[in-house]
């Protein structure tokens, strides 16, 4: 390897720094406070599970594009690819005898092995929600609002896009259609090719039944329940579950825009995850992006896949790379006045410390800086972006003042050393002019 | 596989949930917080990095318990078993331009193959701060200053054993002892196996030096001047620079004592990290675990290691799933009032909805909870530990009140729907209590 690939990370994968950096852990931070003002509790599952944890039910495409691997033992690993299996098998493992619903959070990294492009990389942060235990639209409701609330906190304009997938895999189930196919077919609709997708299905079913799948693929929610009424192969009890799934559909795009969010539907919406059981929704944005920049829906039984007793579960994840990818790190970021402290010759570094801890009480962003003059302070602040620097010079300490100036205006002035909260007040007016 | 296992994160890995976990993502912001105040700013290198960054100067046992892996070009790869690597990696391809001293933190998590015991997670979290490009103590000092202000902030009695692992490298230099060798001599030290690493360097150096070495490992800062004056390998320049080491070390340790913190030289102390140059120290504490909570130390030069110019350099990583072993989640976290908004049947979604957009803009957490009847509300409630219950019924709508039942004194009262700032303070009333 040269010196040059030394220095990179491993291809597809980044170095987030400096205002990326900030705005990275901005919308991390306002992630979780939003979670937790509504309710759910962090998790944090391990970033490595066994390879077997996905392969039961993650979709064709995210098991071809997972990094596996063996550890020392032998055993087979997976970065995870996402992070709501590892919920489930959780919530199983240690969570099952808690009152329901249970609601849980989580920022996590995720890892996919596909090529690099635009807003795709092979390690991208999701910030997630999960309700287990609850069957109410309100459940689904209740994540969609803590996520709009965050992106509404984050200044990012968005649009719901909703499906409902239990249509199409009840359906298929009835025509006969293998697991796996359904799961190939679902995947080609994702990617948007339904051509295709008709094409598998026309192997395995008729054509009027071809037909009229697609019909439903093109149809609004007005129409589906009379397309649904032609497949003869329903029962009546289905008939009357799938058309309660259409109503729950709508009742979800209605509650969106009551309130005042935009949602619409969209029969072709499937997502990529095999586990999906009903209701399904994507983040779109009209500015910037076309890929979605989260998604997420019913996931009811999942937990039956592992072992468990059937939950109902619905939950969430947003992109939170795409999301930076549509706001302005300077802009978005709010700003914290930073301060040098400038520890002068002569003046022990214990007092200067002691300053840095009152300053930092303040939250403002502090600097302890030795140096030879006053000049070269000033040259360090100036160098750091400082607003404001407090010098502590021989003279000062045995005054008990400080010298405060404001790197904005020039400005200097000198104040008791002794009194944070002026000393404070005065460091953040510096900061304010910045 | 069994359906026991896939319950299971892999062998010596965690799932973090409940208050373990709210407790984690707390050590995690405030270390977060604190390093923003003192002038760090963040940094997220990948999780994987190329098998090499790490092996070219992590240290024998560092190598040896890493999970090492190739992706499907046949890269050789490894999950990060620390962060300075990446972060100086980093520093060298998009940094190396920025005033310096670059100051910068992170939490990450990070990856050992080791066998799982106490306090030693195959996946455990750092929070670590780093500063390049500053050869001053003050530097040293602001890190540790950092790291104290964090634990203090969170109740972690702490103190600090420092070293300084230049005298054995040096000395090990001029004796000629090849650098792997002097590697696993420092390691075996480290392992608190002096025996040994005297033995193996007795293996290339005279029985004269290895006594020398040995008065070494046992003297304080007093005598450490006069015993490498016995070295007569040593040059005039050599003796300086080792003195002026030992000099920068009691000043540390002095210094750390003056602000406050307790602090001790441990000759022995050497660190398990091969890219340590001089400064060394860890963090102890005295009640509930004998292993360091954290480390760091010098590091001047390893920009070298990847091709960069000479940095001198300066960092440290405390443990945080060690520190959280030393605490109480119920004590160490912040309680925040739970409040279940309870919309009654007949009242539209929505405006429960915008009764939690505003409770949660009071800092409250708020779980929507849609119920048939008041009773099931407040059953709901107790078995959610909830300290408020916000009732919305049909009632209520019309009149334009809530009413708002706490959850500790039973007490019912009826406030004002429109009126957030009162039903706030009404509701943190409530939670107070709890």
């Amino acid at each position: 390897m040269s010196e040059e690939d030394i220095l990179n990370p491993p291809r597809g994968m980044r170095d987030i720094v400096g205002v990326e950096a900030e705005l990275h852990e901005y919308l991390a931070d306002v992630f979780r406070e939003t979670a937790r003002r509504h309710g759910f509790k962090p998790i944090i599952t391990p970033t490595v599970e066994y390879f077997k944890l996905f392969e039961m039910k993650s979709g064709e495409e995210i098991k071809r594009s997972m990094y596996v691997f063996q550890d020392k033992a032998g055993r087979t690993l997976a970065l995870r690819p996402e992070v709501t299996a590892s919920v489930v098998r959780a919530y199983l493992k240690e969570m099952r005898a808690l009152p329901k619903p249970v609601r849980l959070y989580y920022v996590a990294q995720c890892f996919r092995y596909e090529e690099p492009q635009k807003a795709r990389y092979r390690e991208f942060w999701q910030g997630g929600l999960e309700v287990i235990g609850d069957p109410d639209i309100n459940a689904d409701a209740s994540v969609a609002f803590a996520a709009s609330s965050f992106l509404e906190a984050v200044g990012v304009k968005h649009y719901y896009v909703v499906g409902n997938v239990s249509t199409y895999r009840v359906l298929m189930d009835k025509m006969g259609v293998p697991g796996e196919t359904q799961d190939l077919i679902l995947h080609l609709i994702d990617k948007d090719r339904v051509g295709d997708a008709l094409k598998v299905l026309g192997g395995v079913v008729t054509g009027g039944h071809v037909e009229l799948f697609n019909k439903l693929l093109n149809s609004g929610l007005d129409e589906a329940p009379g397309i649904l009424r032609e497949f003869r192969l329903l029962g009546e009890g289905e008939q009357t579950t799938l058309e309660a799934e259409l109503a729950r559909t709508r009742e979800f795009i209605d509650l969106l825009n009551q309130m005042g969010f935009h949602a619409v539907y969209e029969p072709r919406l499937v997502r990529g995850l095999a586990y999906y059981s009903g209701l399904i929704f994507e983040y779109k944005t009209s500015e910037g992006l076309t890929v979605s920049i989260g998604g997420g829906g019913r996931y009811d039984g999942l937990t039956r896949v592992y072992g468990g007793e059937y939950e109902y579960s619905t939950g969430l994840a947003l992109g939170l790379d795409r999301i930076a990818l549509l706001l302005s790190p300077e802009k978005a970021v709010p700003r914290r006045s930073l301060i040098v402290v400038s520890i002068l010759e002569g003046v022990p570094l214990k007092a200067g410390y002691e300053l840095v801890k009152r300053i930092t009480s303040g939250g403002l962003a502090v600097i302890p800086y030795r140096a030879r003059t006053v000049s070269k302070a000033l040259g360090f602040a100036n160098k750091q972006g400082a607003d404001a620097v407090v010098i502590l010079g021989r003279r000062e300490l045995e005054s008990g003042v400080v010298t405060v100036k404001d790197m904005h205006t020039g400005m200097q002035s000198t104040i008791e050393a002794g009194d944070t909260d002026a000393l404070i007040k005065l460091l953040e007016k510096h900061g304010g002019r910045g």
